[in-house]
């Protein structure tokens, strides 16, 4: 049983994250056609083009006449000019006649301009009787007309690659007729949960034997940053089965919870130096220290620690960041940020990174006086956490801080 | 063909929903059980109380050596006590003897503490060969060690009714033995698409066909806002078929697009009124102003104009507030607001509300110049928009505005 020896700043850790975790961005292998329906969330791995025009007729702007706009010059309430009004066109129909002049046609909103007319006279400036308008204002050629192309043009991009499509993305992909579309294949992450002393999610604890509660939190972590959970396997602490998931377990990343400490029953750490490279041993964090990070068969393996809320923190610090990264997305916090004066001081060391987790009462941050790395209420009764930076002692009670707040959503 | 004469305040129609669309918390109808494994992001409907404590028995904090702490007093590096190791003990298992005075049991984090010890000394400050410990530290009693209920207490709330479950609390919920848990059910919406000139998402504009573009916008704005889509029903433009789906469709609230202004085929604001009852026709708004609300059977049903843009904005300041409210989730809008000075002037009128698209470039916010509500390009342009409250009439060129981001995360 020893130390860790050499923790490393969490900011190298992280720079070591992005130097060995990432695609690129056309790689075939990582992208996948996904239907319209479904697309919303994902991030474009192409950039999409449109093949037509987006309106591809002259439409209708307004309820009104169609007709040719030369023949209403000097119309007006005092000097209305007759029409004849030759039929009606609705959306989604042509009118199959040509407007001569003298003559009319009423036109919906969204409705195909008929042959022969170059603009539509507002229903507001007409009336209209047995079959005869009267045009009571002029209008200009074009007036109340929706171009060709208009919205879009054949030819160009809609929306550019790398782009994570918004509700309306999905609108306009629709509108040029597009069915599926190419997205970055999600990041499929499988967790290899060790220790002999855990139960499956959904039993109840009994006698030594307590629950994990790490699978769950971080399938939903993943499922937040656009990741998918490939397998969760559960394995005692087997050198022998944990050697054979860290060599064939499924998925792009593999992250292992439990046994990183430095125990006798801590397999993973010493396994990924046998079969790979173990690049990360300890990281200079409160809590998180026993985090690691190293390869397989040229995969990233993130071994995290079973406390649960160091697997929280060395979550968020490192695998999300990966995550997200092989998914396309931004590399910041999903986490909005907002300023709180401290209520306590929260005290750190040089060269470490503390991640504290506060409650906001009465418009302030007030520190969660626990200790434990292992409580892991203190997460659910926190509304957020603040950061103390490896260059920094701590804070000041009353010193205004930037606090990350776990909810998602305002 | 007549225009809307009466539009009502874009924050009294909100105020109407607020009036109109709700559930009681309890409402048994709004409940329904969800697996642990499915939960995140669901609204919980009661409040979530532990059976048990957690953890359930005295856990070893540190690695190190389970012993009787006043056999320790006095132990130092100059003054090391001897102990006779007579076993081990790691997680998950229970050491089956009795810690005796002058013994100890090597001891692993999170394994329970043996019978007879009080306390853990730290691997750190002891030696062991040939089956003997040497201390060279005393520890207190409860050194070390996590007392029974330290993490969460049998009977306690862990997690109230109205939490939007968080992956932590996930981790929490397993941690305390629960399979499955109370949720706020998720409010299903079904769309009614009406317009002969709409084809369905997936198939290429031709003739005088376009694409219906809002129906899968929709259908993400509402899986955004929690909801889930019952039933797309797209219909021609035939008052039989809508008053069939008014009475008939299934979903919690209806949302007709297209066929809501006052030209000759708009047959749902005549029929909701001839059904139920209209409360809102016209709202004080740009775009949108031909947005509609009332009641069908007891059901709400709004009625989003068919231009894509008028569509997009009056679903997020009307029926993503009804979707938000009958799930339980929080009624502010899930953009992010950030501050930018206006590279243009914005101008509006009083009365009116603007919902104004914007860039962002080098810092500024820039109005996209197109005025048409058909333009649904300008919402994949924009980054947000900018909304001028009806007693403005609107911001000068270099004012800080506040802008709502399209993208929900930073």
């Amino acid at each position: 049983m020893r130390g860790f020896q050499d923790r490393l700043e969490v900011y190298r850790f992280q720079q070591l994250v992005r130097e060995r975790v990432g695609i690129h961005q056309s790689d075939p292998a990582w992208v996948e056609q996904v239907e319209l329906a479904a697309c919303a969330g994902y991030v474009l791995a192409e950039p999409i083009r449109s093949t037509v025009d987006v309106p591809a007729f002259v439409r209708s702007a307004m309820d009104g006449y169609a007709l040719r706009s030369e023949e209403t010059f000097g119309a007006s309430a005092y000097n209305p000019l007759k029409f004849e009004v030759i039929g009606e066109v609705t959306p989604g129909r042509t009118f199959p006649g040509v407007v001569a002049p003298g003559q009319a046609v009423r036109i919906m909103t969204g409705a195909p301009l008929p042959a022969g007319a170059d603009a539509v006279l507002m229903a507001e400036v007409a009336r209209e009787a047995d079959g005869v308008m009267e045009a009571l204002d002029a209008v200009p050629p074009r007036k109340n007309t929706g171009r060709v192309g208009e919205d879009i043009r054949a030819g160009e991009v809609v929306l550019p690659a790398g782009r994570r499509l918004r509700p309306q993305d999905v609108g306009v992909l629709a509108s040029i007729g597009v069915a599926s579309i190419p997205v970055r294949r999600k990041p499929r992450v499988t967790l290899l949960v060790t220790g002999n002393e855990l139960l499956k999610p959904g039993q109840m604890p009994r006698g030594a034997m307590i629950v994990d509660s790490n699978s769950l939190m971080l399938a939903a972590l993943v499922a937040r940053d656009g990741g998918v959970i490939a397998e969760i396997l559960h394995l005692p602490d087997d050198r022998e089965r944990i050697r054979e998931a860290l060599l064939h377990a499924p998925g792009d990343l593999l992250v292992t919870t439990g046994g990183t400490s430095v125990g006798v029953e801590d397999h993973a750490p010493v396994l990924i130096g046998e079969l790979g490279e173990l690049l990360v041993h300890g990281v200079a964090m409160r809590p998180s220290a026993p985090t690691g990070f190293g390869r397989v068969n040229d995969r990233p393996v993130f071994l995290l620690p079973g406390n649960p809320v160091s697997c929280l923190a060395a979550y968020d610090f490192f695998v999300g960041l990966a995550v997200r990264r092989l998914g396309g997305r931004p590399e910041a916090w999903p986490y909005r940020q907002e300023r709180f004066p401290l209520r306590d001081r929260i005290s750190s060391q040089i060269g470490r990174v503390d991640y504290a987790r506060v409650r906001i009462e009465s418009g302030h941050a007030v520190l969660l006086a626990t200790s434990g790395a292992s409580i892991l209420s203190t997460t659910t009764q926190a509304d957020g956490f603040v950061v103390v930076d490896q260059d920094s002692e701590g804070f000041a009670a009353g010193d205004t801080v930037p606090v990350w707040l776990y909810d998602e959503q305002p």
